[in-house]
């Protein structure tokens, strides 16, 4: 390296602060359960904490991690205390945070082959790995016409496959001629919300999402799906594309994917599968029944950033044919032209996503696998699903609470008997003691408690410690009610 | 925190491998000159050096570490080595890869406010920071109805750009109704490829984009686009979105923005304006002159993990009208409903972005900004434009050289005189040599040699070696011919 003043941290500047970050991270990790779990702080409040106007001269690095401590710290919410049970996970691991620091430092751009080919072939593989670790379909190999990609988020691969999907129908035409009305999509009731964006910013419009209607297990009714498919096409409609999901947000229902694909391969709609969070549960052979008839789907994908340990940002998204995928992504200027690409024989990312670069996510899901190998994660997978079946065996047992629905894996769904005013008064104090922090959820209308066990570092005494608290603020509750 | 056994890494290995990876990536960027710049490996050497099958057990992270200096350092093209002059730059610095390490270690979730206040206030305040540093025009505050976000790339601040002008174009239309056909976008035969990409995935169809021709300096012509505008209003179409760019990929051109926006105020067209690379110089006072006519836009962006010393993904993005942006993507099911959010008091990002999760990205950004200062930052575009330009005397003095256009600022676009063919060949040697790595483009259709100076560590020696190389690699190939 050359001249290393001039402003910029020097080497022996960065190996002294990357290692007082590296212990303060452990040091935060260590003491995490000290801070309340959802941040305190009103609106504002941070902002008013830091100087109204850029610096002009550059800081001391010591002062600028006292600030991450004293401004920063009271704000965050955290996600990775053992006392997170909100919404879904987004757990992280020693190796996953090591896999970050690597690719930072390493700086590349993943967007072709070329410009850094372990990026792109670490990916391919890693993927590949991960087929093989869930039992996936084999068409979503890439030795196949299909193949895996690493995505920000399952929302963004939901509008990929959407992509894919309006591609498929009108051939070449959606993405050349633009869209003309008429085609429609299809979810349940519970399906995540990222499928209604995805069909408004694909076009398609929010109004031609049809909302199917769930069994009373939140599961998709298969011949609602039917008749709905049945209606658009009497009325000159054309239907395109069908998310299921393997385990919802608001309850981690299961949609019948056999059912469900049957109807879209008679009739020919894209199937997509969003396993966000529930995926990762196949790791183990005794819950690979959550993707049985996941073989009628032209696309499905999980993240490794909710329950596998990989830091978010890490979607797996699968193809079975990437020709349809990449057809309705691909850009080829002069300027990314390259004797790699024209070979035909590399895979360049870029038409796989929305966006153009990429960073080199592949390390930290790589690190994790090998760090805990598979039956590590089996480890923490069965834990959690165990302490959440725990949970709710606790809930069933005591008269003031009920269970909504049986937890099918890690998230339990439950309400104090008192009604949905008092469930929101109880989650609210819940919340507000800092020792626990959960979400909530409607389901048939009604307020729902939602208890998901994920994090990294939860062990059962947190989940039993926060079954008490839960019980201690209902009773409290109850006699100043 | 608690049992630390299980599989996981324990805090002492954490800090263990944590600081070996510290010192990993300060040795890393200290041999990088080492490398070939562009990575040598051939398709699917990389993948054959991988273990067919992923991992049953747990493997020691030393091991790991190895495999990747042995089989991931090959398969690197070093984006961070001086001699990397290809592209645009996507330069890091030691500050932005330590914001990484700490974003990776709190990992939190930034959709909402309330999931991480400080997520969201300290990215609100940070941009509003980079408004005044770029004296951009103050509706891109959040002060007032605008305001800032990071998205991952350029690609995706046009996305979202176009999306909101779809909405505005039809009130709430668009993204309810679905798209029917009709609208029209703009862009000069120089934009990036990004646009036709976010034009295609709108659902308003590649063919819909106009391709605006350019003057002698490849910049748009606005007389072509008010012609264009004026045809597609004649046939009954709808003109909705016009993309002007400050710098363009293949030479740098920086479209008329007064002139381009007086035409899309008049017809009441979203102007969107991609300053991607070029942006950053306007942190010098004397090159504000590239943003001469920004107060027309609806939407700007530009990306410090280009020129600004930050890593990747941090491309700034700001709107002046956040209401018509939020209206195009915002979502809100009951699982993400909170009091805060309910309260109208904070920003939810989640609405300002095609995915739901988001990292903390603003830490890297203000590590940047606070460890530079403004002039920090300053010092180093004057110093890689004073370079730039020059290189380009450099080529203006060689007779056997041409310049294809005078360099707008830190990118020189020249050719040997001796033909299309004989660049392509030089353009290989050049970059088989492995002491540099540029790339080309086709300007007037004919093939040109871009030379970027950008990276975080490239000196005024390397641009001068990279010229001598050029030069005597030409002639050893003229001696061959």
């Amino acid at each position: 390296m050359t001249n290393q003043t001039d402003f910029h941290m020097t080497p022996d500047q960065f190996r002294y602060w990357g290692k007082k970050i590296v212990d303060w991270i452990a040091d935060y990790h260590e003491r995490v359960e000290q801070f309340p779990v959802l941040s305190t702080v009103k609106p504002g409040q941070i902002r008013a904490a830091l100087p109204a106007h850029p610096p002009e001269h550059g800081e001391d690095f010591g002062q600028i991690l006292q600030d991450v401590e004293r401004v920063v710290l009271p704000g965050i919410t955290h996600w990775q205390s053992p006392n997170f049970f909100a919404f879904f996970p987004a757990n992280v691991s020693g190796p996953a945070i090591l896999g970050e620091l690597l690719s930072a430092g390493l700086g590349v751009q993943g967007m072709l082959w070329a410009t850094s080919p372990a990026c792109t072939e670490l990916e391919t593989h890693v993927l590949d790995w991960v087929v093989e670790m869930l039992e996936l379909p084999d068409k979503f190999k890439s030795t196949g016409p299909g193949g895996g990609v690493i995505q920000d988020s399952a929302s963004s691969a939901a509008l990929c496959a959407l992509l894919a999907a309006r591609e498929r129908i009108s051939g070449f035409k959606c993405t050349r001629a633009g869209l003309t009305g008429g085609l429609v999509a299809y979810a349940s009731s519970q399906a995540h919300s990222s499928i209604e964006k995805a069909v408004g910013i694909a076009g398609l419009g929010r109004d031609n999402l049809r909302i199917i209607d769930v069994d009373d297990k939140y599961a998709m009714r298969p011949e609602a799906l039917a008749d709905a498919i049945r209606r658009d096409k009497a009325s000159g409609l054309t239907p395109c594309f069908v998310c299921a999901t393997v385990g919802t947000t608001s309850s981690n229902a299961i949609d019948p994917l056999p059912e469900v694909g049957r109807i879209c391969r008679d009739a020919n709609l894209w199937l997509h599968v969003d396993g966000a969070m529930a995926g990762t549960a196949a790791v183990c052979p005794e819950y690979r029944w959550i993707h049985a008839g996941l073989e009628f789907a032209d696309s499905y994908c999980f993240n490794p950033h909710k329950w596998m340990f990989t830091n978010f940002d890490c979607d797996c998204f699968f193809v079975a044919d990437r020709t349809t995928l990449i057809r309705a992504l691909t850009i080829m200027p002069e300027y990314l032209r390259n004797p790699a690409s024209l070979s035909g024989a590399v895979t360049d990312y870029r038409d796989w996503q929305v966006p153009l670069g990429r960073r080199f996510r592949a390390l930290k899901l790589w690190f994790v696998i090998r760090h805990y190998g598979v039956d590590g994660l089996r480890h923490h997978v069965r834990n959690h699903i165990q302490w959440a079946s725990e949970f709710a065996q606790w809930v069933r047992s005591d008269p003031d609470f009920e269970l909504v629905v049986p937890p099918p894996l890690n998230l339990v769904c439950f309400r104090h008997r008192a009604g949905d005013e008092f469930n929101q008064r109880l989650l609210q104090a819940i919340n507000e003691t800092g020792r626990v922090y959960l979400t909530h959820t409607r389901l048939s209308d009604r307020y729902t408690l939602r208890f998901c066990v994920g994090q990294t570092h939860t062990q059962r005494h947190h989940v039993e410690r926060a079954w008490h608290l839960i019980r201690e603020t209902a009773s409290a509750l109850h006699m100043n009610a």
